[in-house]
């Protein structure tokens, strides 16, 4: 499915929202045959429960702290970090701050 | 091939280069099954000449200015914006001032 704002070519406002970061809700940017990105927002103490992707993915912070929990692990990501995971890696969430992500999936097709 | 430095798991440092910007070189951050992600560095007036790829791929530009010169557009990217390209899109890409980039790629095995 391709979103209505996925249009390639076109530039993307990723910025950090700073202010409007309490308010904010998760937003897929765009998904088309090999990629999915969206940004994620999580409000403090607020958790994506352990899950699992198919294909690799990258989570790039791009504001406040987000504490990745890992099977084997847990990592801490501060702004302008990234985390690589492989596919199918059993990953949770959780804000440590209000905080925001980008977040890109490899489709498996 | 997995790069040393690819570790799944281990957040990768990719903020703004700044006053290391200038002496930057373009470096690759990870290569995976499905992944690639690169980190472009190009001095003002320095550019990449038209390729392809023939996976879909983002550029997200973290610092300064750049063009990107499309088939039938030419688009310019400022800090905090992503550019999603489908595969095979013929792109060429300009600084404007001194700049660096994540470039993510997805593979096709």
């Amino acid at each position: 499915m391709a979103l209505p704002h996925a249009s390639p070519g076109q530039p993307l406002d990723v910025r950090p929202l700073g202010g409007r970061l309490s308010t904010g809700k998760t937003s897929a940017l765009f998904k088309s045959n090999d990629l999915e990105v969206m940004r994620l927002v999580l409000v403090r103490g607020k958790s994506l429960p352990p899950h699992q992707v198919l294909g690799e993915i990258t989570i790039h912070c791009l504001e406040g702290s987000l504490e990745v929990e890992l099977d084997d692990k847990t990592v801490r990501l501060e702004p302008g970090e990234l985390l690589f995971l492989t596919g199918g890696a059993t990953h949770g969430v959780k804000a440590l701050s209000d905080a925001s992500a980008l977040v890109t999936v490899a489709l498996k097709s």
